[in-house]
């Protein structure tokens, strides 16, 4: 609905409309901060004004085989400079970036590659056998360039346009990168849920600004110990190659922040950077955090100003406390492949701070507060808004200026999507009254017992708060009394007891904190080695309903 | 040059497409900050969600007069919640906003209201008397509403539509702000120039979004102890009707920040709001920080924890530092009606930390650091980038997405303002390695003497720092042996010799830091009582050119 009357300016002739585009996110970089410094795991490092100039010779390689506006070119690499580089000179040249994430099987890459028709893909060495396998099911690859840390190729069946480093090195220096229209297709991905083949999503060049200017935003406003500023050293600890990095990449070289790459990760690796680097700002998933509190706490490395957004999943209020007791500054963020992705922070609010140490690790482990410029609602299913009161369940619905516009090739998921003009999320939510959000479950993951819910996700985090439990997955199984009764998988790194679990959530009962037919009966509590995970670590809840792990 | 074949995302038909809107401002405020509170005067105050009713009873009023979308609506008012509420809700319902400039004369005024095409005038009592000598003049202006404290309305010939608050408070609370056009016109005022009439410049929500955004996280972002957060508490000195206030009115709305409209400027009133409510954020022109600093001075009041953005024109190094003893945090910001406003801001960057308080005091003074998204440019005639040598001078031109993109109803002009794809700012300046840049003159101000440039606001600068001046204005004059000589024009609060000014002059050349030709002779030196100013309140160049004022 938009009101035809008002006046549209109309620009002079001789103005510039200043479409928002990538290449836009470089000029602070490239004016003001051309000596800042990039480096490749401590190993490789080079200033802004090297990066910028390395952008032109990229685009130069691929213009010369054959990469054009419109072009498809897949990335397989871990966190580097190539990486990095790729994030910029592919989309300014009208090109489409694929970020192939190379945890799918052989069979998922396949599909994407043909999905998205990738025509020149640029691949890491370690990740040659997978496209040795697929290979000959690729017609529309028309390239592939080779990534390789010390310049060295492994043998390979492949046919090699050529190695990156010495493609770009003897490349010219000079490129124009044209003007484009900012709805120009700038990066592609794929989300895997657990059913289904996985759905690409798309971004503009507009999206992506917009998102880097909300978020850092966001994140630089507030006015406590976590927000980020131009001192901060940034080092990525999600993939490159997952959801943009959560888009930070292109944050941090906007405003021009120190940036380190750290290759593969292996945690003593990323401890060894914080520590040499001097690292003050990263983000990870909370199974990495867990292996970087327990890396710590081996070699007893204090890891104090380390600001760590924790996003992927639910932050573990036990694995919040034990960071907090490292030094690390961590609070969660919220997003998903099709949002953007961050939509909301838990960061310390300025005014109105937490009353307690309790409230303010509650607060960390929270979904967070929405993000400037995101419409973001909490909403019945007749889309109303549900009352801000901390308690009654709701879908997040969104609107936000970078929100995937369509699943690639797949008119009715992107219809579904976006039924009724908002983003659905099949997150399941409460709202407090301070805007805080809080996800209790995903749409289809809740629990349904006796006509009442139970959040699985609050069940799963107070069981890890358990001593000696590492992580819990709660789901739903049939009973014949109630219809659902609440089961949880637990792995844990010492003795525990099934009574010991149970008599924790009991407390949590007694303490009104907790529902009591949430806690599950004790032969309802299950140790098991392993809980089986997505592609991305998720916990994999469709897996662990059709074929639970036996007790370990 | 656009790549044609580059591929436009086509989003899904249910999609959102998210236009860039004014009313998005608000998302955030009245989500996470319905409680913060806006003050006038620190006499009424009320919460942000208040605000956001009022802004909706506003729009309800306003189309009980026929205000639809394209309807362009006048303000004249001191700084005040009205002009805050009129900011948004007159935007927001598709029509456009007329910030009218309260210091022009009658005549400008009459022609300003026929130029917009205004059907509808929102007037301050204290304005009443203007309007009463234009009202005939004007057969456009549909309605007239009167905008009162206490609700008394003087009386006047002015046939009236009533008075704004009683209108306000009896309007309906619900309005349904409907979807616009990103490029919708949201925002029109006037530029005064020395010449001519006053050309109007026109913003879209675009552009205010995307200016609110961009300065917002230039100022935001950097790591030292210049830096806005959410916790700062914000009072415009710099005129709501001038220059949309610099737009920081929307982004401490949009950032949730305590807000404090003080009314009419009166120093000491001003003085007495930043203690009682604790403000520590504002902008002013050089004249209003001289009587804040003067005043502060006689009640020995200290301004320690206020930072304060100077802008309009140059920051004289002696009032700076004058500011900086009395505890503030004063730097420059740089930018013009035209550019929407704010492209440049001299906070001191957090790396590379000045190596002294001269260099310091130096950086707070100049043009500042271009602001992010940015393309700022220093060019020679022919358009090439002058050397980075902070010597070399050009033409400041720039390319943002705020700026305007045309003079209403004045093709020629705006044709000449955007020559060449980039506007024209007419202002010289030098740019320093390090992306600093240094405003050394206004195009039409240039002083040459002897083939050598003269920077007159350099000498203008110099000269604040004797001891007893309070105010210099320097021009240059014909000259049969050297074509031009500058000339200073000297305010003093104290005796100060001819000899003293041009002693302090040689000094510096003595330094190296000016060159010989640059220092007037003593003749040339004239202590007058006033130096002429155009109705914002900037030195009129043209005036003391065309009839200088006699020696004091």
């Amino acid at each position: 609905m938009t009101n035809s009357n008002a006046l549209i300016l109309e620009p002079t002739a001789s103005a510039y409309a200043y479409p928002l585009l990538i290449k836009q996110l470089l000029l602070n970089a490239m004016s003001l901060h051309g000596d800042q410094e990039i480096t490749y795991r401590g190993e490789m490092r080079y200033r802004f004004r090297d990066f910028h100039q390395r952008i032109a010779q990229l685009a130069n390689a691929l213009g010369a085989l054959d990469v054009k506006p419109g072009t498809t070119v897949a990335v397989m690499d871990w966190d580097s400079h190539r990486y990095l580089e790729s994030y910029f000179g592919i989309p300014m040249m009208g090109a489409t970036l694929f970020t192939v994430n190379v945890r799918l099987s052989p069979a998922q890459i396949l599909y994407t590659m043909i999905d998205s028709d990738a025509e020149v893909l640029l691949v890491h060495t370690d990740f040659l056998p997978i496209v040795e396998q697929i290979r000959d099911q690729l017609p529309g690859l028309r390239h592939v360039v080779v990534l390789s840390d010390d310049g060295s190729v492994a043998a390979t069946s492949l046919a090699l346009a050529g190695e990156y480093e010495a493609l770009v090195t003897k490349a010219a220096r000079q490129y124009d990168f044209a003007d484009l229209d900012e709805n120009t297709k700038a990066v592609t991905f794929y989300t895997t849920g657990t059913t289904g083949d996985p759905k690409g999503v798309c971004y503009s060049h507009r999206h992506i600004v917009l998102h880097a200017m909300a978020t850092a935003l966001s994140v630089c406003s507030p006015g406590g110990t976590q927000r980020l500023s131009t001192a901060d050293v940034y080092m990525p600890i999600t993939p490159m190659f997952h959801v943009l990095g959560w888009g930070f990449p292109y944050i941090t070289i906007m405003l021009g922040l120190r940036t380190v790459l750290p290759g593969r990760y292996v945690p003593e690796v990323l401890l060894r950077l914080r520590e040499t680097e001097k690292v003050t700002f990263s983000h990870c998933v909370p199974t990495i955090l867990q292996m970087l509190v327990t890396g710590a706490e081996k070699t007893g490395q204090d890891l104090s100003g380390w600001k760590v957004i924790i996003g992927g999943s639910a932050l573990p209020p036990g694995l919040c406390k034990a960071a907090l007791d490292k030094g690390m500054d961590v609070f969660a963020g919220y997003g998903m492949s099709e949002t953007g992705p961050v939509v909301s922070l838990a960061l310390t609010p300025t005014r109105s701070a937490p009353a307690s140490a309790e409230e303010d690790l509650k607060l960390r482990c929270s979904t967070g507060r929405p993000s400037l410029m995101v419409d973001f609602r909490v909403v019945d299913e007749d889309m109303r808004d549900v009352p801000r009161d901390g308690v009654t369940r709701g879908e997040i619905v969104l609107r936000s200026p970078s929100l995937t516009p369509l699943y690639f090739k797949k008119p009715e998921a992107s219809e579904e999507l976006w039924r009724g003009g908002y983003l659905h999320t099949q997150d399941i939510a409460v709202m407090f009254p301070d805007g805080v959000v809080q996800i209790v479950d995903r749409l289809k993951d809740v629990i349904k017992t006796g006509g009442e819910w139970v959040s699985s996700i609050e069940v799963e985090g107070l069981i890890t708060q358990v001593p000696g439990v590492h992580e819990a997955a709660v789901i739903g199984v049939p009973d014949e009394k109630w219809g659902e009764r609440p089961m949880a998988f637990v792995v844990t790194w010492a003795d525990v007891e099934a009574a010991t679990v149970r008599e924790h959530l009991l407390d949590h009962v007694r303490a009104r904190r907790l529902s009591a037919y949430a806690v599950p009966e004790i032969e309802r509590i299950r140790f098991v080695k392993e809980i089986p995970k997505t592609s991305v670590g998720k916990v994999n809840k469709k897996q662990l309903r059709a074929a639970p792990p036996e007790a370990a």
